[in-house]
């Protein structure tokens, strides 16, 4: 099992969204999506063990996160407007502190980092997306840091980084840094790498 | 340099296509901008150094090369619609077998993937990204090699692959068969895995 929780700064929380223009409507909710396509979709199906929380943070408040479920997910493609759509349907329900099911396999609450860092950081190891961290294709090199990497939550922030407030945050939760290369790339393109780098380290796994 | 070929083999190559249904509209020309993406953008910049060329193969015909232009491109954006918009533009320009300009970094011209390969084959080294081929991981190790592949043309499928007709044409030009991994992914995921293996080999190169 995988989580990728990725930081919306600007991504509104509700009303209606624009699917016809979702960097400018929706405060670049197009790198929300790219993160979804990139975190579910393999050529030929869906991988299965594997959550996307989208934290938006973006007006008009109160903060939301968004769940794609892997296990359960249904009618989502991989471009943009797809998963677009489904977090439009996400935003009109009237959320709470509970989960509620918006779509199939799609779920939204009232939240934010420090809540969901809270809820991993007993159970699970978690991983930092940052230029500076240490390189995943050394770290899976070691069987036990494998297995830490198979079990992650990976924080990765948006077009906008990560703020002040919210790296506090991570770093209260005890995250570590990890990165992927020597450039700083896209959050979906760093899901990509991350997830490939599990995929060489395990290639008979189900997914 | 690298220049990046993708096989759009339903993807429209005249008329109206809706910006709001790029997947149905324009044959899966969601593909297409996925891989735009995924090749020229980095976090806070553009790759500069590649090309990439969308060979559109749809209805009505004849088939099309729509090249961008990394060193001259302008006005793109890292969403879908970015690069719809400007494929969109490009197929509105009365194509002939001289390439166009239609917007900055941008160009079209009438050709197919044939053509294509005849221009690079004395030249530069072409690679087809087939699940069964060598790992560029491993391949990246070798000095020689690296430099190849840092010079490389590489040929991806879109959702539908390659049919065999163009997979003779492939092997026609002598390319090498590459893999990116144990898993069958995306197109566009496939061109952030050979990117960030050649960043990783020369992590001091200007982009």
């Amino acid at each position: 099992m995988k989580d990728f929780v990725i930081i919306g700064n600007k991504a509104v929380t509700a009303g209606k969204i624009s699917l016809n223009d979702l960097p400018g409507s929706a405060g670049r909710m197009d790198v929300l999506c790219r993160c979804v396509t990139a975190s579910l979709f393999i050529s030929f199906g869906m991988r299965r063990d594997i959550n996307v929380h989208l934290v938006l943070k973006g007006e008009p408040g109160p903060e939301k996160i968004v769940r794609f479920n892997g296990e359960t997910m249904r009618s989502l493609n991989p471009d943009e407007r797809s998963s677009g759509s489904l977090i439009q349907k996400a935003l009109l329900i009237n959320a709470t502190d509970s989960e509620q099911q918006s779509t199939p396999g799609v779920f939204v609450r009232t939240g934010n980092l420090a809540l969901l860092l809270d809820e991993f950081k007993a159970e699970r190891p978690i991983y930092y997306l940052k230029e500076d961290g240490e390189d995943i294709l050394e770290m899976i090199q070691n069987s036990e840091t494998a297995a830490d990497l198979e079990n992650g939550v990976y924080i990765l922030g948006d077009n906008q980084g990560v703020f002040e407030e919210d790296e506090k945050t991570i770093e209260n939760a005890d995250a570590s840094k990890i990165s992927v290369g020597p450039l700083s790339l896209l959050s979906s393109q760093c899901i990509t790498l991350i997830l490939n780098a599990l995929d060489r380290a395990a290639p008979d796994k189900e997914l």
